[in-house]
């Protein structure tokens, strides 16, 4: 068996990806979650890109134990600089620097000859090197490039002290015997590569990220890079849950060891997606919803005779429990922390009762409590930063008229109402809170889901605003699409600073 | 170069999948757009398995022309006429019929024998052929069969007269090698192999159904099998957008022919997400809106100085204009008709007038009108079926109280309104419609998406209830989100008979 490593980038490749920006805190949960679910190297940020950046990777590189905690660089001083002093308090440090190597980019966008771009990989992995040992090294577009080229530029930066060289397919046009041959051809042709690891970068444009990944593997590849969800630019990166449960399905086959513990994929899913905003699809391959769904009657009835007719992977070991249990006012509060375990929560005992009065006002409304439910208690236990409170809402609306609403914030302990009115009751709520705030925003997405069951259904919106020059996400959780909606907007403008 | 037929199943295995039931002029209008894709072969439905599908697949066989029309079956007699029924006016009808192969399905879910599996085949194709010629057998789990029991049934229905044979891998457990392997084990070890076509049909449990599906073509497959945005049982099917596309942008290698035009690709994904209700991941390959947006700087960068540093598909050549055109209500008809014409659409001179009238109301209300605004135009051009429509809302909510609305129907040229309070606006809402009504409706899913930018933006509100044994889909556009959700609500009830 051969061990192969697994290399997070949700935090970078990811983030970057989304349009918004995370803060702190919600990169170190999702960090920490990473590190529960075992990831072995976890791109933490480009700490060079903001100062916002470079305070997540010092963070969570002081704050996440028992992991390599990565930042990313250009093949430029100051980059490194920069992120070796945001790595200064990790662990295991690990410094990810690399330049482009295909004829198009290194013309178009560097600008620069071929020896020239091989000369600043050399510097920026020996200055690299200065600071810690552990130096990865990628080749933007090494698909697209000439493959004699990449041979020669990865045999000079091992020379130069690399531990890893990453084999990026930038723009995801690789299939897999493609991607595979390249590999394989980096394998036989760079004199020095086994003093260093192989690492495969791949991206979806083409639907197959996962496979080209794979490919690597098959061809000798030591370390996949990849994301939860498989968020990234344009189609994605890799969805690193595929990768996990292609190889655990067929363990066999590959030969390979893996550190990760798949029962934690649901939970870490989850958390992305909540944090993020990005909603994982229904038919999303592991952790949609309708992954383990049987729609069809012949398939049901296959299932019913025998499972493993229609299915090739237990959920219970993603983490997603098998039964369906519900819930209601008079469990108990010892049943509802046995099922947040189930789930894959570790509610401290600490948190148990204000989590228990908040499921039992819950229980009130609903009458009926799904898991979906409490996956959403567990996510709104995130207390507001800056202590904005919705206190009150009341609208009206009549005919094609306007709508008004009046609404009541506390803000820093401070009860403030003001009223607006709108193109309907969510547009005149969010402009009366606008008034109490006196913040400039322009809300730039909105979006309101029903996530669970039962008598009345609970609304999960999701509102992403523009305001200082940066994106925010908030969300909000209501049997009520208006209370839901506030909750939301004034969550995102909590974040401003 | 060789001929590679499409064979699309959004009809059957996408739609059996979504736990709703799309109706004949939904189907219709589906396989129409897919005539127009130029995808070869159409299977429109299950004719057994409900009186809907029967009456889909014999109205689409009626009224679709210039492309294969089939049918579904087991290998059951009552199947086979019902099939054969249905697709009498069809101008080149296929009869699908197959059973499943894996030694777990013939055990566990059949109860049979490998001979009584093999003459059930046999005679299923035998009388299949009683009624036309061309008639395709699948093997139902085929990845998972043993494979030369899988030869020697596909030996047995081409001699018994089977034009094409389908291979599947049911469950979505392949990686490509294995896939291609099996491709290339029944081309050369069934002795009649070359009287047919052999078809791949693959599923996204692992994420790898794309790369199946090509890794079956370079093995020597005639054919491929999918669905549009890859909806399907579970993870879905293979996405053919994904498929077309991985084969458009490096046609050397394939050295395939096909004969589809690109140019429908993104008109058909949003034609089937509005139908479906299924929305498409932002980061979905080929089709997402993501797929063509460049996030991070550097990425920014590169695309200014020449697209093709990040980009491998220009997305005029599926069908999503280059340029953003902002209109307005100074536009004229012309330029609305233009624009439409630039996103895909067809829009006949007879239907201009209500869509220009339309286009100036939202342009009174949004001043800018976007690209998304104009689909969402084009989208809600279905006029309500049994002629449900929402003539007036006014809603009141005050603190923690119930809501309170009052709702004005009309239907079929009557006006009625009636009040409700409810657990919010929204629910007070449907509560309303609910009254009026007299339906007996329950509401399974919910949920509103902005879709536009601009002063005002636009959301659209998809519903799901569940009523008469059957689930539905409604939809609903407006800049009022309770205004949205009540024309939602009224659409999906007004699909029940």
């Amino acid at each position: 068996m051969r061990r192969l490593y697994l290399f997070d980038t949700t935090l970078r490749d990811g983030e970057q990806s989304l349009g918004i920006t995370l803060n702190v805190r919600e990169k170190l949960e999702i960090a920490k979650q990473l590190a529960t679910l075992g990831v072995d190297i976890l791109e933490a940020g480009f700490p060079a890109s903001s100062p916002g950046d470079f305070e997540s990777v010092k963070i969570i590189g002081r704050e996440v134990k028992g992991i390599t905690v990565c930042g990313l660089t250009r093949c430029v001083k100051k980059d490194i600089d920069l992120c070796a002093e945001a790595l200064k308090e990790a662990e295991d440090p690990r410094i990810h620097t690399g330049i482009a190597v295909s004829p198009i980019h290194m013309e178009k966008k560097l600008r620069l000859k071929p020896e020239q771009v091989i000369q600043k990989a050399e510097e920026a992995v020996r200055h690299a090197k200065k600071y810690l040992n552990d130096v990865e090294f990628y080749a933007e577009d090494a698909f697209r490039s000439d493959y004699d080229f990449l041979a020669k530029i990865f045999e000079r930066v091992i020379a130069a002290g690399a531990t890893v060289v990453n084999i990026p397919d930038t723009v995801g046009y690789a299939t897999p015997w493609e991607f595979g041959e390249l590999v394989s051809y980096i394998k036989t042709n760079v004199p020095n590569i086994d003093r260093v690891k192989i690492s495969v970068h791949c991206h979806n444009d083409l639907g197959m990220a996962t496979a080209n990944t794979l490919a690597g593997v098959m061809a000798g590849a030591d370390q996949v890079e990849g994301t939860i969800n498989g968020i990234g630019e344009r189609a994605g990166n890799t969805a690193l849950e595929e990768v996990i449960m292609a190889m655990y399905t067929q363990k066999n086959r590959y030969g390979i060891d893996l550190a990760v513990n798949p029962r934690e994929i649901a939970a870490t899913s989850r958390l992305v997606s909540s944090i993020t905003g990005v909603p994982v699809p229904s038919h999303k391959a592991i952790v949609g919803t309708n992954a383990f769904m049987h729609a069809s009657g012949i398939h049901q009835d296959g299932i019913l005779k025998e499972k493993q007719t229609y299915e090739i992977i237990d959920p219970e070991i993603i983490g997603v429990p098998r039964n369906q249990i519900v819930l209601s006012a008079r469990s108990g509060r010892h049943a509802l922390k046995h099922r947040l375990e189930e789930l894959g929560y570790k509610p401290e005992d600490s948190q148990m009762n204000t989590l228990y009065e908040e499921f039992l006002l819950l229980a009130d409304k609903k009458q009926e409590i799904y898991d979906e439910d409490l996956h959403v208690l567990m996510g709104t236990g995130i207390p507001e930063q800056n202590g904005i409170k919705v206190k009150n809402i009341s609208v009206a609306t009549s005919g094609k008229q306007s709508a008004t609403a009046a609404v009541t914030l506390e803000i820093q302990g401070t009860e403030i109402t003001d009223a607006a009115i709108g193109n309907g009751p969510v547009d005149a709520v969010f402009k009366a809170i606008d008034r109490i705030t006196g913040k400039e925003v322009r809300l730039e997405d909105y979006s309101i889901k029903s996530v669970s069951r039962g008598k009345e259904a609970l609304g999960n919106a999701t509102v992403k605003i523009f305001a200082d020059g940066n994106y925010y996400v908030g969300k909000g959780v209501s049997t009520d699409v208006i209370d839901a909606s506030a909750h939301a907007y004034a969550d995102a403008i909590s974040k401003l600073n």
